[in-house]
């Protein structure tokens, strides 16, 4: 197993594309498109938020009954959330379109908005660029890369992942792209993200081996403790790496998972450190916990606290308040037991012990602090369980990016 | 019942003091004391934090076992949580200097402490303040205004609110000061607020008034979504206004708690709109609610929300933000028949009708969101109960203030 360039279009049988559509933007591409030259088995997780997007509702359907996909549509600049019947008969319209120029079935397309919550679609804009990335699907790296790029928001980064493994002698790929900045809490997954892969799974496994890993890598990362209507995540399976079908949880299973799990935390991290605003990748290790369940909640809790992302943008140890988002997290641990430790590239440092500080170095705890990638290590010290959480600092360009988000 | 001047000696025969005792602050008063003629009946909320600072522990104590109490001593700049053993020591010490200097017991002296987690208090100049202060108690208005200053961290205003009403003929007083500005978002009680009245009334009502009333007004606020580690509400009742004891749920005990709520949801609406770095009171009533507790669960996620607060910064109407934290807050509604409004002192507009946006003005929108005071009404059209929620808008100061507090 291991990482290779690309994103949706590193698997074999997926072609992409993208387009300038000005749904909000000018002057950018703001719609994309995954395409498989042949039906997938496609599996699905998405926002619990009880205020749905169109799409997420649309997309729920064809996961939970349809089970198949051909096609994925996505734009950026409307989110298609609080639209009514209006917003489902455009998703419709859009599924429609691509039936048409491809000749398959609405019920295999499945489509993804991001953006303003609560404006309609202009949906003949939608249609004009369904066809337009009908004219220019590619299987190349670069139309994959342009794609990732044409579901931006406020990302300041394109993000995608792959991952190489072998399955009873066959190549088998995996790769994906996502988009996400802000609103990111997710709670089920995560904003938007897209995994492809030539793996012959079944679907129940497929929709199986997402929804346990959606749990360790997406519902992971925080930006601003805000559970998006439209967070969705699609996983691909289109079979054409010829591995033996996997249709049981035998050791292809499980090698499958493993490198599942590679994808979908690095388009985790990529989200969590291209957080709005964020000048840091903030990382949250709860080690020692008597449960996971245990370590992912204080986890969380930590890595979600608005003071504490502000020290880290300040570079400054407030490790009070570390202690502060663990106590309100809701589960119990013994507060005189914790250890905290703070790593980087520049170092690791103990801060506390016991639950009281220790007379550290506050010059080097800043200079740990200082690299783009930190990370936070709270030792419960009452048992063997572990988990990671992944959010960012809070910085002023957070407030200024969200305060004027629609003009 | 009638609003008065006044705060911590607005009631009979309670006093107080301020002074500079350089715990941490240079050029300011950092300490201050109320002190009651005669004994009070104490009542007592303190944070649901499972990391708990000394003098919560140590109050905690004496609500539940002591329940009366003469002396309050507070002190700004170190919080006095995660300090162990010492921690608690110094409570004991702070209390034994009250009860050498005032000839009281120590089990009814107070304490309470904000600010730095994590650092030991410098107790000789703890218990220096102490004796400075005791010279200096006053009845007068200006010495509880004078205490109201010194407890302040961050805060940019002293918060102080007294009411007057009449019991079976007699005069009655309640009377509050509270600080509070960041890692708000009380779970039990807030920052820290101490009410005294000249009320007679059997400390087991005192209590349950407390207890009920801090669920609808210290709990329903937040700043950032930090529930500290220190948070406390305290309520002396020392008698001295001479109406026949309240011992049972009569209409002298509702118009207490009617006079109490009001000097609570006060001081509860100074701290939050006083939240650090913000520019507006940020009012979230949710009317329409099946039940108080949906309405309360939602008013408090959406006032909760930064995406939200980040809008009101900005005086932008993005309603879709509040439909998304509504849609998070943990609870069933039915988002397609939420109605929406933006209130102030400049008028009151719709923006969205069964879940849905109108065709508003947006210049008008901007203009209602541009007031100190703004208001959110959310109809939920399912029943009829409703809640109020305070919180402030989420700014590049709260970033700044934060990014930088311990140096």
């Amino acid at each position: 197993m291991k990482e290779i360039k690309g994103g949706v279009t590193a698997a074999k049988g997926f072609r992409a594309a993208s387009t300038a559509a000005a749904i909000k933007y000018s002057g950018r591409t703001d719609m994309a498109m995954i395409y498989s030259d042949v039906p997938c088995s496609a599996a699905g997780t998405f926002t619990k938020n009880r205020v749905k997007a169109a799409p997420v509702k649309w997309d729920q359907d064809i996961v939970s009954r349809t089970k198949q996909a051909q096609a994925v549509v996505i734009n950026a600049g409307i989110a298609n959330a609080c639209t009514g019947q209006e917003g489902m008969d455009y998703c419709q319209k859009t599924a429609d379109r691509v039936s048409e120029l491809f000749g398959v079935p609405a019920e295999t397309v499945l489509v993804a908005s991001t953006g303003v919550i609560g404006k309609q679609l202009p949906i003949d804009r939608i249609c004009a660029g369904v066809e337009a990335m009908s004219k220019k699907l590619g299987a190349d790296l670069e139309s994959g890369y342009q794609a990732a790029c044409a579901i931006m928001t406020t990302d300041t980064k394109e993000k995608e992942a792959a991952v190489e493994l072998e399955l009873s002698g066959k190549t088998v790929t995996i790769g994906g792209m996502s988009k996400g900045s802000g609103m990111i809490h997710p709670d089920m997954c995560t904003m938007l993200s897209f995994v492809t892969t030539d793996a012959a799974i079944s679907q129940e496994l497929l929709q199986e081996a997402l929804r346990a890993d959606v749990e360790d890598t997406y519902n992971m990362i925080s930006v601003d403790g805000d559970t998006s209507t439209n967070d969705t995540c699609l996983l691909l399976a289109n079979g054409m790496a010829q591995n033996p079908m996997i249709t049981e949880k035998d050791e292809d299973y499980r090698a499958f998972c493993a490198a599942l799990h590679m994808v979908n935390e690095a388009l985790a991290k990529k989200m969590a450190g291209d957080g709005e605003g964020a000048t840091a990748l903030f990382e949250v290790k709860t080690i020692g916990a008597a449960s996971k369940e245990q370590a992912k909640i204080i986890g969380k809790s930590v890595v979600s606290s608005n003071l504490t992302k502000a020290a880290i943008y300040g570079h400054d140890a407030n490790w009070g308040r570390i202690l502060c988002a663990m106590g309100y997290a809701g589960v119990e641990f013994e507060p005189e037991k914790v250890d905290l430790f703070f790593e980087s590239a520049a170092g690791k440092i103990q801060i506390a012990k016991d639950g009281m500080g220790l007379d550290y170095s506050e010059e080097e705890a800043t200079r740990i602090l200082s690299e783009p990638v930190v990370t936070a290590v709270i030792d419960l010290k009452l048992g063997e369980e572990s988990a990671c959480a992944w959010g960012c600092d809070l910085t002023c360009d957070y407030v200024k990016i969200n305060a004027d988000y629609r003009s």
